[in-house]
């Protein structure tokens, strides 16, 4: 019997089980028997695999996070990590490796499919930033969970008349800020992609506050170059008044651990099968994930270091639309 | 300033009033008057109209149903019945109409459009059957509310050894159904696309059973042949034992009124701007809706009448995978 | 070491889980090894146990429904039934037995007790009728599900101008649908405590329709005399109008399934203390509730058979409020 | 017709609104035109009231906030204040005032019941610290919204092998920290009450590392003498690794708007209905709330002031289940 590995890494993202649970049942289907590795490339490298059946992945794709756990790890961007990481494969006589992660992920994925290790990718992370792909595996649950949030903080905000500036995650890009600005109805938006100077939010606030509403919302991604600290000590300090009181909220992993919406499970499901079917034929080394609404797979090189843009004409429609 | 009317029409979906606000908002930023009309076609025919600035659509995007209200209307596919609408139009000065619905309604909307009206549709219903487009305005809320719901009928099921039979919406089709039972992990799905007998869905609950599992889901579409009660007498009078407790649940109209997860508003929101735009460069009697991750145009004589087909191969993917 | 076991009996009801991982953890620290008995009272005939270690108890606070599994379980009635066991405690040493469930179940705990057997027994029942005690483990949540699916369904019924009848739990007693009642605004409640003629229900919902509300809720326990179907065919026969549109909706067993609430979490954990508590220090015999705000225990052959009634004045608080 | 003042003051609680509608509506059937104050003791004092009836308060039960709109004011707290207030009472021959909110809210009730004037208080507080009564409106609901953030925060730990500082609200009590903590299964508790040093946190961080659990929570609420920020940059510091990796999340105002839950709503519609009964009889100068159950009304006087101390006993029950 063939036989085949499946690791999370990085960042957990909903949607990491139901990914798991399709690998490990697609595999059955098609004659492997799969190993779990435990807490990503690390237990790979220090050999901590698990036999994985039909029973010990039931009940797992409603739960978020990843049963399997998940790290960052540093050691396999070097050569002998990833000899480290092929050996164990070897000695357990396991042909196939499946990587259920993000971008820094596939890059490791990458780097041992260039070893000539047989690997397939799927795009998981709330971050939703691997070009050439619609939308990643766990991150319309973690915009979901962010919306829910912010939501709540604008009953808050409307009650005492405030402006809450809210962080949303997303270091290097602002597709969780933008999408949650939108679907909130933020009245202003902040993203790495787009320099924002505490000026300009001020005057955004001050013109909500003109224009006669009781209250406003700022979502800024953390990678923003102004985050909410410095804006809110920015605004703190101004001369001219804001109107509305001034809040901040970092929402922070919460963000991370909701349970996967249908969305998530079934793109993961979907993934999971691909990539197992993608092994099955002989097609190694690709990165699977969705684009124009279908299941497509691409060479690991050259999704490597690639990220996506944001969509500029979303941005233009938050401004347009928070009137 | 040029005038705008905009109604929701047939089954109310989670994301309509996003789609309002969306096309009250955009509008006044191309320098449109929008009306509200009231109660769908219905209120059209009788005048039953309300000019809605932008204060009137604040605090609504998160919101399930329509502030508008709807109606499934049978007068408007009579001649008479359209020009009645006409002419409460032409006599308030509204030139152009948006109209918010599913297939039923934007069949209104294409008779409208051959009546030399000025009207852009925007495809929203549960029910996801618009041939053309990826997903509608409320698909994908009305489907995680009833994933969670099966994710608690779940619970209960394994406490008690029990197979539920569960039925989700889908009178035509099932596009819920499917969704539903492939991210709930269900061990059976009944679709109206797809004759599944009685004897079929005893035999898969037998085999769940031999297989070791301590329940089982099997979701059903309300229009499948045989519905949830036919296949319950027909499985209460079988000789052989299915090996759970049998037990029944239609989730009911619960699945339409839940609060729009992201999806639907940043989808509602989008194709919102899109029908002002076109309504704005004069490209009128068309359908708005997504395809491909692209929102796009088309025209609505072209889609009327003409049903999306279900995915044969997720029918295929939900067997492998409920081992 | 003392050895005590723990079964779940009668409808699963959330905050069971809460409940068992309190007596193994307390048990623990109080010097008892403790066994979890599967499938309830049948199990425990049958030598169904499974020792329960502080780590296989966590991680299940949780999560709705009973990880030992749950029966209602008949012959336990029987003296045949009562003596087998007895005998499986016996023949593995277990001297104590706390029992979580409701009126049936702790009828059974009674009778083991009767039968010289150390038992505590549990509040817990979605059906909070157990009398002299506030509130069961298991109904806060379950009244929380079915006033969320209540709130759905007002969204949907104000979109389309519609009176609702829907159906909740209670197959002898009007708990849920007076409290969802109350608590979602309900135009009319029905429950099986008071007679309720299908003309009064049309009366209220004329009466609704009068007062100019756009839509109507009316909630009706599925243990009223005449329930959502009897009053759905009367209404429907009716010569009246009612003025708005007619559907119902049955919430099921959605109800049972719940994830469990700060309040069950609670209360289930300070009761499982409190069983393991009077275990230790000899008081056997006993039901432990709440009453008042305080943690109670009286002995179990007074609680027996004793329904508790409905609160008067809260049917009339909803009529008042219902305006 | 008599007249009636209903006011929400201090920090919002999910619930206020639930109250306003059961005074407005019981105040209807019992001779009261009730008149809403917006902005609370700030906006009484500028006279800013609009008369509210049975539809103005429909639909609001299961929203969070309040629709009045809230202050936290300084200036009642003057005579000069006190004697403002009166005035503008006095000016549109409104007699009694309900005030909605917690300690420092009930504190200027009582000032103006010194005054002369008649007033009913209702508890209202998320942090459930007035003395004398089991639970305030809108405690449980935030405890909720915290606990369901409490299980994401778990998730991710688990996943990666983390423990997380969780900051909860309570500025001068343990309240929300305490039952945060104990229903969430939180492995360490830290509450304003009782002093914790950073070092008794680091020592029950390696004791769960040593006991084998994958990942820890620690619950901190705000104003615990050590807080998240505090406690981070001490464990920091520490020689000893503490086997987990650290991260800290702030919850913040996320907390104070959650939509009510049927505790908080059922408890706000029996205290404003309540609040009303005791003005048409002629008691005033009272604090309606709950106590063991029942709904009571104690002196205005007697309450100010009064905090309510946490049970000692939750806080060991808490450890000891937390093996």
């Amino acid at each position: 019997m063939k036989r085949l590995a499946v690791l999370t890494s990085g960042g957990d993202a909903p949607g990491m089980n139901a990914a798991i649970r399709a690998v490990v049942r697609a595999g059955i289907s098609r004659g492997f028997q799969t190993f779990g590795v435990r807490h990503g490339y690390t237990g790979l490298m220090a050999g901590d695999l698990v036999p994985l059946g039909s029973r010990d992945v039931g009940g797992i794709m409603e739960r978020g996070g990843t049963i399997l756990g998940t790290t960052r790890c540093q050691e396999l961007k070097t050569g002998q990590g990833q000899q480290a990481a092929l050996r164990q494969l070897r000695e357990r006589g396991i042909e196939h490796l499946v990587v259920i992660g993000g971008g820094g992920s596939q890059a490791g994925a990458a780097a041992l499919s260039g070893n000539g290790q047989s690997v397939v990718g799927l795009t998981s992370t709330i971050d939703n930033d691997i070009a050439g792909f619609d939308v990643t595996i766990g991150a319309t649950t973690a915009v979901d969970v962010a919306l829910e949030s912010v939501d709540r903080l604008r009953v808050t905000a409307a009650s005492h008349g405030r402006v809450f500036l809210v962080e949303v995650m997303g270091r290097d890009g602002g597709f969780i800020a933008l999408n949650v600005g939108i679907a909130s109805g933020a009245e202003f938006i902040v993203v790495p992609e787009v320099e924002t100077s505490p000026v300009q939010v001020a005057a955004e606030i001050r013109a909500t506050w003109a224009r006669g509403k009781s209250h406003a919302i700022v979502v800024v991604a953390e990678g923003a170059k102004y985050n909410v600290d410095a804006l809110a000590s920015c605004l703190g300090r101004s001369d001219t008044p804001l109107g509305f009181d001034l809040r901040l909220c970092r929402l922070g992993h919460v963000q991370r651990g909701g349970a996967p919406g249908m969305t998530d499970r079934l793109l993961a499901t979907r993934l999971g099968a691909a990539a197992v079917m993608h092994l099955a034929e002989g097609r190694t080394g690709v990165l699977v994930g969705i684009r124009a609404g279908c299941i497509v797979a691409e060479p690991l090189a050259e999704s490597v270091g690639r990220k996506k843009p944001l969509e500029p004409d979303l941005l233009d429609l938050a401004r347009t639309l928070s009137l």
